[in-house]
C-alpha cells in the first residue's frame, strides 16, 4: 500500500473550514494548490448560487461534489412530498455548480419504524434518479455511522447502501464512502469491493479517541484509529481514482485559520491516506 | 407480538440505579418484587463479594448476570497476559455470586490494527472458556454499539458475535444482546435467529434524540425510537426464556430516587418490551 506522490486528487469538503465562506474556501484552495472542493448547499445559498457557480469556475477549482440531498422519510405524504421536490432541487443546483455528484444523506427516523424510514429512502432514490439522470448528476448514497441511524440516516452500512443502489439499478446511483462512517464495520473491506464500478466519492478524516463531540469530533488524519491507507488503497482497488475529500467536524479545527488547516490537512494526506 | 404479562423475567442491571450499592440496589428489587438483579464488578468490590453473594442470596434475589469480563486486546503480551487472568478472576466471582452469565465487553483498539484486536478478543475468550466451563459460567459475548469500536469493543455487530462464538465452539460461549448497541442493524433479526440456542442475554432501555451523551445517553424504554417489542419477540423466538436486564446509563435518571426508577421501569417494560 504505497502513499500518494501528490495532491492531485485532494479536495477540501468545505465542512472543514466551517467559518469560510464559498469564496473563502475557494480561493483557499487556489492558494493553497488544492484542486477540488466539495460545496455544502447551506452554503452555496449564502453566497448566491449563480455567485457560487462563477467562483469556482474562475478560480479554476473543480467541485468534487455537491452536500447534501436526502432526508426522504418523513411522517406526512406531503412532507414526503416537499423533501423530493428538495432533492430536485439540489440536483438542480449541483449541476450549475458543474458537479456531477450529490451526496445523499438520507435522513432518520420520524418514528420507530425503521423499516419503514428505509423503504421511503429508496422509494425517494428511485424516484428522484431519473431527474437527476437528465442533468448528468449522480446521487451518492452515504451510509452514515450508527450513531446518527435515528436523527440524520437510517442508512448506516456500506453493505445497506450497496443493496439499495444494486437494487435501484441506474446508471447513476452509487454510494460514497466516508471512513468514518464505516471504519469499525467487519465487512467493510467486501464491501468496498463490492461497490466496484459505483463508488462516487471517498471522504478521509479520522477518529479520535476520546470523541470530544458526537457529530464535531472527527479528527484530522493521523489524529485518531482509522486504517486510512487500507481503507483508500481498498476504495483504489475498486477503481475509484476520483477526489478524495477531506470532510471533518471538529471545533478546534474550525477555530483555527483556515490557510492553516488547508496547509495541515494537505501533509497529513500524504502522510497517512 | 403480545406484550408480557408479568415481570417474572425482568431483572434490574444496577448499572440503572448508578448510586445504589449492591444491597441497596438488592433491596430495592425485593421491595419492588423484581426477581433478579444484574451486578458490577466494581460495586460487586465496594460491597465485598462474599457480602455481595450473601445479600443476593439472603433476599431471595436471582443474579442475571455479571458485568464485565472482556477488555482482551493490548499492546503488549504482558498486559493480554493480565487481562487474560483479570478474566478468570471474574468467572470466580460470577460463580461466587451464583450467577451463571459473565458479560463480555471485549476492549478496544490498542492502536490502529483492527484486525489484530479482534484476533486478539477471540483468542481471549477462546483461552478463557474452559476455566469458565468448570466453574459452570457461561460466557456471553455482547457486541457493543459502533460508536465504542476504538474505546471499548471491536466487537460491534451481532453478526461478528455470533462468527466468534460459533468459531470458539464452546457449549458456554453465546452472545448478550443489548437493544442499545444493536437496533440499527439492517441485519439484526437475522442474526438474532441465528444467535439461536447461544443467547445468554436481553438487555433492554432505549435511543433517544438528541442524545444527551455517548456514554451516558440511554433513555428508559419508550421515551426512544427503538422497536423493543419487536426485538424481544424476536429473542424469544429464537428460544430465550432467561432474565431481561434494563441497563440504563444515564445522568437525569441516575439523580433521581432509586425506588422511583424501578417503579417506572417495572410499568415501561410491560407497556414497552
Amino acid at each position: 500500500m504505497k502513499p500518494l506522490t501528490s495532491i492531485d486528487r485532494l479536495s477540501l469538503n468545505q465542512a472543514t473550514t466551517e467559518k469560510w465562506s464559498v469564496r473563502e474556501a475557494v480561493e483557499g484552495c487556489a492558494r493553497a494548490g488544492i484542486p477540488a472542493i466539495g460545496l455544502w448547499r447551506h452554503k452555496v445559498e449564502e453566497q448566491g448560487l449563480k455567485e457560487s457557480a462563477r467562483i469556482v469556475r474562475e478560480a479554476g477549482v473543480s467541485v468534487s461534489s455537491l452536500c447534501r440531498g436526502g432526508m426522504f422519510p418523513a411522517e406526512s405524504a406531503e412532507e414526503r412530498r416537499r423533501r423530493i421536490d428538495d432533492n430536485r432541487r439540489a440536483i438542480d443546483e449541483a449541476a450549475e455548480l458543474g458537479t456531477d455528484v450529490l451526496v445523499l444523506v438520507c435522513g432518520g427516523l420520524p418514528n420507530n419504524d425503521l423499516d419503514a424510514a428505509r423503504k421511503m429512502v429508496a422509494e425517494g432514490i428511485a424516484e428522484v434518479a431519473p431527474y437527476a439522470a437528465e442533468r448528468g448528476v449522480n446521487l451518492g448514497i452515504e451510509p452514515l455511522h450508527p450513531m446518527f441511524a435515528a436523527d440524520r440516516s437510517v442508512i448506516v452500512t456500506l453493505e445497506h447502501a450497496n443493496d439499495i443502489a444494486i437494487e435501484i439499478g441506474a446508471e447513476n446511483v452509487g454510494v460514497v464512502i466516508d471512513v468514518y462512517h464505516v471504519w469499525w464495520d467487519p465487512n467493510v473491506y467486501r464491501e468496498i469491493e463490492r461497490a466496484k464500478g459505483r463508488i462516487l466519492g471517498f471522504h478521509v478524516n479520522d477518529w479520535i479517541v476520546p470523541a470530544p463531540d458526537m457529530l464535531r469530533g472527527r479528527g484530522m488524519m493521523g489524529d485518531g484509529l482509522i486504517e486510512l491507507r487500507r481503507l483508500r488503497h481498498a476504495v483504489d482497488v475498486a477503481g475509484y481514482t476520483g477526489p478524495i475529500e477531506v470532510e471533518i467536524f471538529n471545533d478546534e479545527i474550525w477555530s483555527k485559520p483556515g490557510d492553516e488547516v488547508l496547509k495541515l490537512m494537505k501533509e497529513r494526506y500524504l502522510e497517512h491516506v
